[in-house]
């Protein structure tokens, strides 16, 4: 029944590609990008037209508290669990066309090939848009809110600063004291499965068509705070400074070479450095960084962090400095469900596609769903690794091909 | 008649040390410092108290279109030269009592000194408060102007922003059409001397009562972009980035064991460093830092200058980074008047004070008078070296014996 039905079934490649072409030019920017943040005018013009398509497709439409945009096709079971397929319509600011966009319209179009083709299944098939997934607002508000891992201190203090959530709250019909509410029953999820852009190099690299996740890493993230003295740059001899930039500088070129030779599975960021007072003549009295660091395995995950941790103080001693560690939000690594992974093997072997396991660098809606019902995700290539970019580029084949693999998977894992 | 007269006199040490504790409550902060940026009310409220105690000394008072306040005390031949004897009552924002201000009243007193001891001389003693040494506004303005190096491009685009200039000369009543009209002919000119706090540790540390600089230090300033590619931080293998920041860090590294191996004169300081786009999660796509580096030697300067530049372009080609060096301002070392130095160093010895030549790793009004009239520098010792801060501080006796040493060294000039 599965084999057959997979078999049989293809997405429309011309409505997906139509659709794709249209949401595109929503939020669009000049340079090919699209400019979508969370709940930003943009992002609410993309909500309703897809709100449009769902209803054109004769597909039940519902939002819930936290704003997550659903498709339904129904089963006639009406105890049937819910299969849910999705991503998110929103941007990083000066974004791509891909991220999150391709997930929800590949979903949508499923919830369409398997009504079209009268398919009778035993769980609800559910397309859906989650709320804030890049974060410009909290990260992952509407997969959050959904799971009931939603907290009242992630609204108080929310990345995108208080006014700008607020604001957000207003424009889309928002209430922050309902978002709670839109909490399911883990009991009624049959599954999550998402399709994205890999926004690596891998897949692209290795001339692989399909990667099947294995799970989303975890991450870590601290603020350092290397202090030493200020002092005047012309009248301090060298070897009497507490150059404070110098033991961050050593700091990070230690943390990559570490993480090089010792963690090759991990991968560390130093992404900001700010050198106080900061002036060509006055030597840096403090240097604070943004640390990140991330692995798919939580043991490699915490030994790479105290590692780091470590390394940081060893550099501080050697400049005579002291040093501030703040730990700031971690992510636990989110395994992905073996089964969801073996629908998916199959539903690409099924179109003879090649394809191979492969970890997710990035964070996902799919961590919050992870421990609460089979959750997979499906990548495509990008091209050049490139993402959160308006050069953000996958083949439209590689597009089609995750569609209908997230199809077959789906498939699979509907009669699970 | 030097001798004598140098031995005979003593500024008058009750006298200083009250003008010092009245002038220092101008603009005084909380912390202990003085807030009394170029031109500000606190600046120019201590411009008034100096005018008054000119005035009470029965001194000539003058200001002239630079805004550069001087109390003269005329020789009885009309056709004589100038001796100045200055420095500045500006401070940087929140600092010490004792940058500028030391010289200023010991100038101040080296007059009333002489004038009280009906002392006849064959050069004008002029006591001046030159405008902006600290470089709130411009840097250096009133002895720019004084020795015609100021250039109307210096007002265009000044150091502390156009508009609060000419915010500081609407409060000072100073025009700025008039302002180059502040100059002087050198030939009038028998010298300057400066008495001033060290800012470094040397003289502190060795327990020496006097320095006698040599010259003043030259500052090359650089702006350094390191490019790289911003990419993904959880998603683009380490192998694959071009992290801009591992440049600038390894660079940073670099430069200082340079300098402490190679240029053990010089100095060299990184006091900023930006990396764009700045978050914890994409790694950086540039990183541009402030360079600067200084030495009393033209040629190690420029040696230095060259090293340090050829040595970012090798950390950018190893770390497959672009990089973009735009030149900044440059000062050029002044060395300062062997006459001046040894009439410094009569001054010492006739009381008895341990001295040493040492070059200033600081910028001072003097490097700009330096080529054109006999110039010379006194420093007394600042307590760990700590300038440009409410921390700054300079035993009292160590004061006096600054002021004393000046008197001795402007009788030795003004004979010359």
């Amino acid at each position: 029944m599965i084999q057959s039905a997979s078999r049989l079934l293809h997405i429309n490649p011309t409505r997906f590609q139509s659709d794709f072409t249209t949401l595109s030019a929503i939020g669009a920017t000049l340079d090919g990008g699209v400019d979508r943040p969370a709940l930003s005018a943009a992002h609410l013009a993309a909500r309703t037209w897809f709100a449009g398509q769902v209803q054109s497709a004769g597909l039940e439409f519902h939002v819930d508290k936290a704003g997550n945009h659903s498709a339904i096709l129904r089963s006639a079971d009406p105890a049937a669990r819910t299969l849910l397929l999705g991503s998110h319509l929103d941007s990083v600011p000066n974004g791509g066309c891909y991220d999150g966009a391709l997930g929800v319209l590949a979903a949508l179009e499923v919830l369409r090939t398997v009504q079209d083709a009268g398919l009778e299944l035993p769980v609800h098939l559910e397309a859906i848009d989650f709320t804030d997934e890049e974060g410009t607002l909290v990260g992952f508000l509407g997969s959050k809110a959904l799971t009931g891992k939603l907290t009242p201190a992630d609204l108080q203090n929310p990345r995108g600063g208080r006014q700008t959530l607020l604001d957000g709250f207003s424009r889309a019909g928002l209430a922050e004291v309902s978002l709670f509410s839109a909490r399911r029953d883990p009991a009624g999820l049959a599954g999550y499965l998402e399709l994205h852009i890999e926004q690596g190099p891998r897949l692209n690299q290795s001339g692989i068509q399909i990667g099947v996740v294995t799970g989303i890493v975890g991450i870590v993230s601290h603020r350092l705070s290397f202090t030493g003295r200020a002092n005047h740059a012309g009248t301090t001899p060298m070897t009497e400074r507490k150059d404070a930039g110098l033991g961050a500088a050593s700091f990070m070129l230690a943390a990559h070479q570490m993480v090089l030779e010792r963690f090759p599975d991990c991968v560390v960021n130093i992404g900001s450095l700010h050198l106080t007072p900061g002036s060509f003549n006055i030597v840096p009295g403090s240097a604070e960084m943004a640390l990140e660091c991330r692995s798919a395995n939580q043991t490699q995950l915490s030994q790479l962090q105290a590692a780091l941790l470590e390394r940081a103080r060893t550099e501080a001693d050697r400049f005579g400095l002291g040093l501030e560690i703040q730990a700031l939000g971690q992510h636990l690594p989110a395994p992905l469900d073996p089964l969801a992974q073996a629908a998916i093997s199959a539903a690409a072997e099924e179109r003879m596609l090649t394809h191979t396991i492969l970890p997710s660098g990035a964070g996902h809606d799919a961590q919050n769903l992870a421990d609460l019902c089979p959750s997979g995700m499906v990548f495509i290539p990008s091209v050049d690794g490139v993402s959160h970019s308006p050069n953000e580029f996958s083949h439209w084949e590689d597009c089609l091909n995750g569609g209908n693999v997230l199809l077959g998977a789906a498939l699979r894992m509907a009669w699970l």
